[in-house]
């Protein structure tokens, strides 16, 4: 129990993600000082912007070749030296691929009372809350309207199609592969599904949206942006909330039609980082929450098992290997 | 004065327009319907949009090959059989690159009494009232921002800077060579001014935005609106106003950065077509003149002499050879 392994960033990858990109080292347990808390790491969230962190300065710092990789994590504290925080206290904030690790105690948030604690990383975690403020303060749906959201059998995705369903809108999802189109449309309740692997979106996406798209949660950027980016309604919008096409490729793609369409249907595009709506996590939780109860939401979880499978967990968000919310178990629940 | 001379497109262009790309013809003078009415055009306005209008349909249908090139004009009523409109009527709306044209009554609207006519194509005609909506109810600037806007001494840019200059913000031009940009910050008030003929657009905006940008004004699309995403500051907005760099080639360009960067800098891009405010022009037209009056708009007119100069002064907008509002003189103002 107190071996503890941590898993480094060898180099910056400029392509695709490999496992020559990681190094799994055993390092001694970090002395604490004034201020300080050790934790041991519970749960992992596994995050396409992750690979986003590798590449330069975001809304955080790059992570460095050498560094442990960073990452959002639920963690119980072992030892204190910060006033606001005791042994056995649950802390949720970022730590690291690591079993055991030292943060700064202001930097650490309790966890909330709640069972179970996966919840936490999936329905009131960084995936809900960023479906949750995507939909409602920048997309803003109308009943009625028609909702395309890529990577929709994502972590995010499969909440976002769900809200709109909530709304009253047609809820349209794009995903890979024609198990996890039947699951959105089967499972999520989502109206219609879009196979990208099988070719010919913008067809696919006719077929699907007779009337237009109003509202298209972009996840993923590039050639699924371009093709809803055609397909827009006038004074449609673009929730740009994420670009996980572009993150592990050395040959991004910049669509075609910005821009002009953009300007001729009135578009609005705004990107959004759910760090910003902190503050307000308690009435979007209480909603989700309260959705959940009411069986009109239904929360998936991909837990991989082990820190030593972080990097084959984080490389699969890329192949599309998840469904629903990717996490990393590195420790069991704590009683 | 019965000869009446119009200029058809010959053509759809792909590259860059020439002369070929048009024709010009005489011919009868058209008799009127019930409902219509003839009038005698006084002034063309000529906007980079008439471009992409030839391209596809945009918020008007393509300009297709053999028509008489459709504008925005400002012309007198020679004939009428609309009960709305008598002649010697000045009416505002969509014409024709003709001496006289056949129109339907319930399409055209009175000007409003106001001397010069010319200002009914500048100020208070589509050039200011793009730049006034876009600032205003796009933009939506603050006291302290730093403004950048392209195609700084065309017909809405110059005007743009100057809006942002009365609502407290530093305002910096985007033109083509020297003489512009010292018009720009000697004649229109703009604080600093950059030339992208002179190369190393990103590092003069450096030097000219200390701070970033928080609001861009987008005239031009491509390369430009580029070099301003990444300067952006967190929150900030694009406004989406023209591609005038895309229309007129084969190539269009598209820029790097999209969606990345709107999504860590939580930036908005908006369009808008200003067709879209026209219920609302008595309060912007109030606005505007009001500035004018109290010396803290000047307008800049750029007026080409003779219907049969209509397709150079097109052409010229695209080799930036106007400053300010260009427009055509077909026939001199009515008595």
């Amino acid at each position: 129990m107190t071996e503890n392994i941590q898993i480094h960033l060898t180099k910056t990858p400029t392509g695709a993600l490999t496992l020559e990109h990681f190094e799994q080292k055993t390092a001694p347990i970090p002395a604490v000082n004034d201020g300080q808390v050790l934790i041991r790491t519970v749960l992992i969230s596994i995050d396409a912007a992750m690979r986003a962190w590798m590449r330069g300065p975001t809304y955080r710092p790059q992570v460095m070749p050498g560094e442990v990789m960073p990452a959002y994590v639920l963690a119980e504290v072992v030892e204190s030296k910060y006033d606001g925080l005791a042994k056995g206290d649950l802390v949720l904030g970022e730590g690291l691929w690591s079993t055991f690790s030292v943060v700064e105690g202001r930097r650490m948030r309790k966890a909330p009372p709640y069972r179970p604690l996966s919840h936490l990383m999936s329905v009131i975690g960084i995936a809900g809350l960023t479906a949750y403020w995507g939909m409602i303060d920048i997309g803003k749906p109308s009943e009625g309207e028609t909702v395309v959201v890529s990577a929709a059998a994502g972590s995010v995705g499969s909440i976002v199609g769900q809200i709109a369903k909530i709304k009253g809108c047609r809820a349209v999802g794009i995903a890979g592969g024609p198990d996890k189109c039947r699951w959105l449309t089967e499972e999520l309740g989502y109206d219609a599904a879009v196979d990208y692997k099988a070719g010919n979106v913008a067809e696919q996406l006719k077929a699907a949206c007779p009337n237009g798209i109003d509202i298209y949660f972009d996840n993923v950027g590039g050639a699924i942006l371009e093709a809803c980016l055609f397909q827009m309604r006038n004074r449609g919008r673009i929730v740009c909330c994420g670009a996980l096409s572009q993150y592990d490729t050395d040959a991004p793609e910049s669509p075609k039609g910005l821009p002009g369409l953009v300007v001729v249907k009135r578009l609005r595009m705004e990107g959004y980082v759910v760090l910003d709506y902190f503050n307000r996590t308690p009435e979007a939780a209480q909603e989700l929450l309260g959705w959940m109860g009411q069986g009109k939401l239904r929360i998936a979880e991909d837990i991989v098992e082990g820190l030593e499978n972080a990097p084959q967990a984080l490389m699969g968000l890329f192949e599309g290997t998840n469904r629903g919310k990717r996490m990393v178990r590195a420790a069991p629940d704590p009683a």
